[in-house]
């Protein structure tokens, strides 16, 4: 089975926007056992999206749109779809009374610019759209099953899962399953979690192997294809492969189920019925948003203070000011004076902090930008280690921080670890 | 002028690794004022990129392509550019002099893998490597320039920017140029900024406008191509049309010159000579993340507390229990307590505060999730607000919540707002 991917949209082909829509849709695609063929980017222009309608349907058994369904001018994605498919465009009444009633869901009346989406090729058979305004539709053209979806990326993903998928699997059947699994890894560069894992394709010759950086994590992917009822031989396989892996990666590894930092952490928090307690200064909030991304978080998130100024850190932390005068505020003195103050303040079981120099500016010959301190106080003990992250983006500094913290903690609920194993 | 892109590789056609390169490329070529006509990805396979290759160089006046110059067997994009060009592979000795080189520098032997990096088509013309061992090159077929890199990012950027680049404008020379211009938008649907600047192509013909969502902002651009002699009077076209927009926008601008609503923010402050500090409970430290994004934040960022338990509110901020224990955390009196609470502890000029419902869970009838208070304190006077947002998902609601709260002191700063306007 092939397929082929069109996203359309002027910011896309310009690059003020990167197509993510494209690469996401792939990798289901290609999870689901569909072989991937071309993907194609075209601008906001009838002729241009009818033309590549054209070419990828002859082409493909499945190809997925992505794009121009808004309310505006330049979103013309149904009229190249009737002009491609040699079919003309109708109000749709299902669209437009789904369009009517997540208004009237919200309490507002429908502008009148919104009933051009509900304007579709007449062949056209909707698909729902949960999160927007956008219909989703899907039509044949020769043996192409083509499946149009919004390019506003949570909209896309929703509508693919819940509309799209479903149709693809009743159009071409289940064959196969794919038996997939997600890996998470810190603190290694995507170059040596390859060359650890080099003999992976001649260990485990029926399974395919991938890697995708998600910074400052990667995530190692490996899954396989199987007949029914090959099923059991694989999934033991997989289990063994997972093994492999695990062994190679050590205490680099963050989850076994794909899980991201902030997840993990969260489930080991609740797990121990612990709670925790932020003080930073150059992640700047990151780390209290990253916890709080988790839902249920408020049940071992406590507080984080965001102490930029020196005065925030002796008010607000309690780190003595003798301290910060001394060392400055980069300083494992600080950090654990930090890390130990917002534990005290705010009762938590655990506290970390960090304080470094995330640039462009402040960095100094001792101090270069991407130094970090970072504080963890626990039951019985505090300590601070500084590290040094070679990265030239503030944004970058910030994540590699957050993550870095986040790691420690991690590792300190994982392994209860002894304050040598941190050097 | 037309160009067309064609990035190759199994990794990018299957979602594993995000197309950047294309984007990047894609941005670099609308700046030069030269059009974007199709991006294409295809896998490691010589006839599909052989195909894709024919067909875009009939197409368009350049052709660049990235990925599949390695070392190993499936980079075949030499082979691919021999077999659409009619040509034959020939050891390159230039090439190959300057892969060694590459080594020599380093210290190494050149293994003898590398050697295929040299076998390029007759007619190639070297593009030199700085950063890599990949040769890059260019050749003609029909009228089409085809550039080819490798596909790791930092490569392919060097080379563009010091080989190809050159040799576009050499070619083609800078017969025109891009004026272009971004402005910021919050609290308006797309659709709506649309209704609102619908006479714009009729009041401004030669100019093009567009639309993107940057949730929860609305980024409107507008752009012309203009020859040399004509640059003084687009300009003043171009003026023309912002100022119309912005006349159309009223406080719902964010930002003239394209800010996101964080950098509006830091340059108020740094123009008042003031400062802030943030008190965020649903907005989990995402306000201070935005804020400290911002290079320089450090002048007026003084300190956020993420207070997410109530006692972190009632020990940190001072809240009264009393007010929790009546009203509950999500309530204006507990968000006009934790604005003032803020600004006092941290001794700054301006405090902000959110308390709301993120979701999924914790929503009532009386206070469902997108439920949000907002408060804030200035020099003179202290209040709050209650708004409803109505997305499901958490991070967006994260999201709109600090930028409803930003977009509060934005409008404070900016306006020097009565009560009343808050209404």
């Amino acid at each position: 089975m092939k397929a082929e991917i069109i996203s359309t949209g002027n910011e896309v082909l310009t690059g003020a926007v990167n197509d993510t829509n494209s690469s996401w849709l792939a990798s289901k695609l290609t999870e689901a056992g569909i072989t991937m063929e071309k993907i194609v980017c075209v601008g906001d222009d009838v002729k241009a999206i009818a033309a590549a309608l054209t070419q990828s349907s002859k082409r493909s058994d499945i190809l997925l749109v992505t794009g121009g369904l808004g309310p505006t001018e330049d979103d013309l994605t149904a009229k190249a779809a009737a002009l491609a498919g040699k079919d003309r465009i109708v109000l749709n009444r299902t669209a437009l009374a789904k369009i009517q009633n997540y208004f009237k869901k919200k309490g507002w009346d429908m502008p009148e610019i919104n009933k051009k989406q509900a304007e579709l090729p007449s062949k056209a058979a909707i698909i729902e759209n949960t999160a927007g305004t956008a219909p989703g539709f899907s039509m044949d053209m020769g043996n192409c099953l083509l499946a149009f979806m919004p390019g506003v990326p949570h909209e896309m993903k929703k509508m693919f899962q819940s509309g799209i998928k479903p149709l693809i699997d009743k159009r071409f059947g289940h064959k196969e399953k794919i038996l997939s699994e997600k890996i998470t890894v810190f603190g290694l560069p995507e170059a040596e979690v390859n060359l650890r894992l080099r003999d992976f394709n001649e260990k485990f010759p029926g399974l395919t192997l991938g890697f995708r950086a998600d910074f400052p994590l990667i995530e190692v992917k490996f899954f396989c294809q199987t007949a029914a009822a090959e099923e059991n031989v694989m999934a033991l396989e997989m289990k063994e492969a997972k093994n492999w892996i695990i062994s190679k990666l050590g205490r680099r590894l963050v989850s076994a189920e794909g899980l991201s930092m902030e997840e993990e952490v969260g489930r080991l928090l609740v797990l121990k019925k612990a709670t925790i307690a932020v003080a930073e200064s150059c992640t700047g909030g990151l780390i209290a948003d990253m916890l709080t991304n988790v839902p249920g978080s408020s049940d071992y998130f406590l507080f984080s203070g965001v102490t930029y100024s020196n005065d925030a850190k002796i008010e607000v932390l309690g780190v003595k000011k003798d301290t910060i005068i001394k060392n400055g505020a980069v300083h494992e003195d600080t950090a654990v004076q930090m890390a130990m103050g917002v534990k005290k303040i705010s009762n938590a079981s655990y506290g970390i902090s960090t304080s470094g120099i995330a640039g462009p500016g402040g960095g100094t010959i001792d101090k270069p930008v991407g130094t970090v301190c970072i504080g963890i106080a626990g039951p019985d003990s505090a300590r601070a280690k500084r590290y040094f992250f070679p990265f030239a983006e503030r944004s970058m500094n910030k994540k590699i921080f957050a993550a870095a913290a986040l790691d420690l903690l991690r590792r300190e609920l994982t392994y209860c670890l002894t304050p040598e194993f941190l050097q």
